[in-house]
């Protein structure tokens, strides 16, 4: 099934207690589109400005992703933020952030693109979300990501949305934000009675649970011993969860379940580089053995009496 | 195998955001026994003031619970802890405690306790925890548990006893403030190379990491509904984990694996309602249907090229 995602292609700056970066590539369809690639052909709908290199352009080659969408503004920058991150890794703490091109962001899907099977709202401000969607003939499955910004400033309109989709990705302290529930479960279970069929929520360095109708799934995240940089693991998550179920015909719970595995997979990756170094060293085979990891990891018998 | 526990038996008041109570029964022995107690004989050594009601005795009635070391010293009172709770149920605030007949502990085992097969070093200051296991004659497994309180005024004694046990029981931030690493599993991999063959990390409604020379295992804590109150859920845990352990012949990862579940089953029972109010309705049925709701929570399969 083919990916659509919406959303970012920026320069961050980063620090973290283990190094610092002035500028290097980011964004959330950055992170997205290369982690979906390593399952599924993906599009991207993003914009960047005169000055994004060659170079940094050159993640997205030799992969499965489709550049149509990405649209380059003469004379105006691109997006960038900059961000910092003490011991607790869980916390990034924003130190600049300069919209650039991206504040006139106003995408404009073509005629393939509003066919996708699959759409990826990153996050960016709900309304631009819900117009993407509207422009859409219905995907087979929509998913969305968000941030406490728009929990504080947008909430209405940011309910809209979630009552439109069929996904929600979502960090655990949004989840009970949204919901001024400080109960995870109980807030869980009242965002989806509002419409989505399935809530992940991200947990930083504790995995991620996945709430539906009928189940709960945990996933650790993979310890490791040298976790260098968070930036981009949520985005890149929520590629290898989507470029997954976008290779598989049937949507059941025992795929979704594999999906939260390799997406857990690729962000375990991310995060022990600045940027998308090390998602760029990995092959697929890297990833399946990770996968195996995972099972290692997690893996108990029933008990006999 | 036989299990011996050193801890406290106590009266506690709490308050958390969902209810308060001025004086239940609580103590690290208490909660150890019983939830151990599902699965083997246990022993109890700790102190008791003539305040101790029968009624609270009688938690321990119709168990495999020996009381030969329950020690009540007569016009003395039963130590008492007084703790509240925030929304962040991670997290206990210590409002008071008065040890009273917990001052003065200073357990003397008899020819039989010193024989156990199984030992459990509850919460207690590092040097009683040395005192008692050099009365024994070298348990196959000895198991301890701390708190932050002697990582900061009795580190050199709480290390000594590290490098004498083969099991630490220990809450994530202990980890990293006792290794003074921010990196969990690097903290970890340091204490094991103290001594210890087995680590068991815990990180409250995120869950349990076991981490051994060859491999970690991650466990998810039980998503509950309604999480009443945190209190006694590290001793249950510990229990539960201790008991299932010793109910075996061999003690292999696949038993570790099988023992951090049920200690996690038992500790997500505890939370449920104040005390040991829960822990006292269940009956093994009920523990083994949680442990397949563990087994439902954690499952995913081998992916399909």
């Amino acid at each position: 099934m083919s990916i659509l995602v919406v959303g970012s292609v920026a320069y961050d700056a980063i620090q973290t207690p283990f190094g610092k970066v002035d500028r290097c590539l980011g964004g959330s369809a950055t992170y997205f589109s290369v982690a979906a690639s390593f399952f599924s052909a993906v599009s991207i709908v993003a914009v960047i400005g005169e000055d994004f290199s060659a170079e940094d352009l050159s993640v997205f080659s030799g992969r499965k992703i489709n550049l149509d969408g990405l649209q380059r503004v003469a004379g105006a920058k691109t997006f960038f933020w900059s961000g910092e991150y003490g011991f607790d890794l869980n916390v990034a703490k924003t130190r600049d952030t300069q919209l650039n091109v991206f504040a006139d962001f106003k995408p404009r899907l073509s005629e393939e693109q509003r066919n996708t099977d699959v759409l990826f709202l990153a996050n960016i401000q709900p309304e631009l979300q819900m117009d993407v969607l509207r422009q859409t003939n219905r995907p087979r499955l929509v998913a969305l990501d968000t941030m406490n910004l728009w929990i504080d400033i947008k909430r209405d309109a940011l309910e809209a949305v979630f009552r439109e989709v069929d996904l929600i990705i979502i960090n655990e302290a949004e989840v009970r934000q949204f919901m001024r529930e400080p109960n995870l479960v109980k807030a869980a279970r009242q965002i989806l009675a509002l419409g989505p069929a399935t809530l992940v929520v991200k947990r930083g360095e504790y995995g991620v649970l996945m709430v539906t109708r009928d189940a709960v799934f945990a996933a650790p995240a993979y310890p490791l011993e040298n976790v260098f940089d968070p930036t981009g693991a949520g985005d890149t998550f929520a590629g290898g969860f989507l470029g997954y179920l976008s290779s598989r015909r049937e949507l059941h719970d025992r795929e979704f379940r594999r999906a939260i595995v390799f997406g857990s997979v690729l962000a375990s990756f991310t995060v022990e580089k600045f940027s998308l170094d090390r998602l760029r060293e990995i092959s697929i085979a890297d990833v399946q053995e990770r996968y195996q990891d995972f099972r290692a990891l997690t893996h108990f018998e029933d008990y006999e009496v």
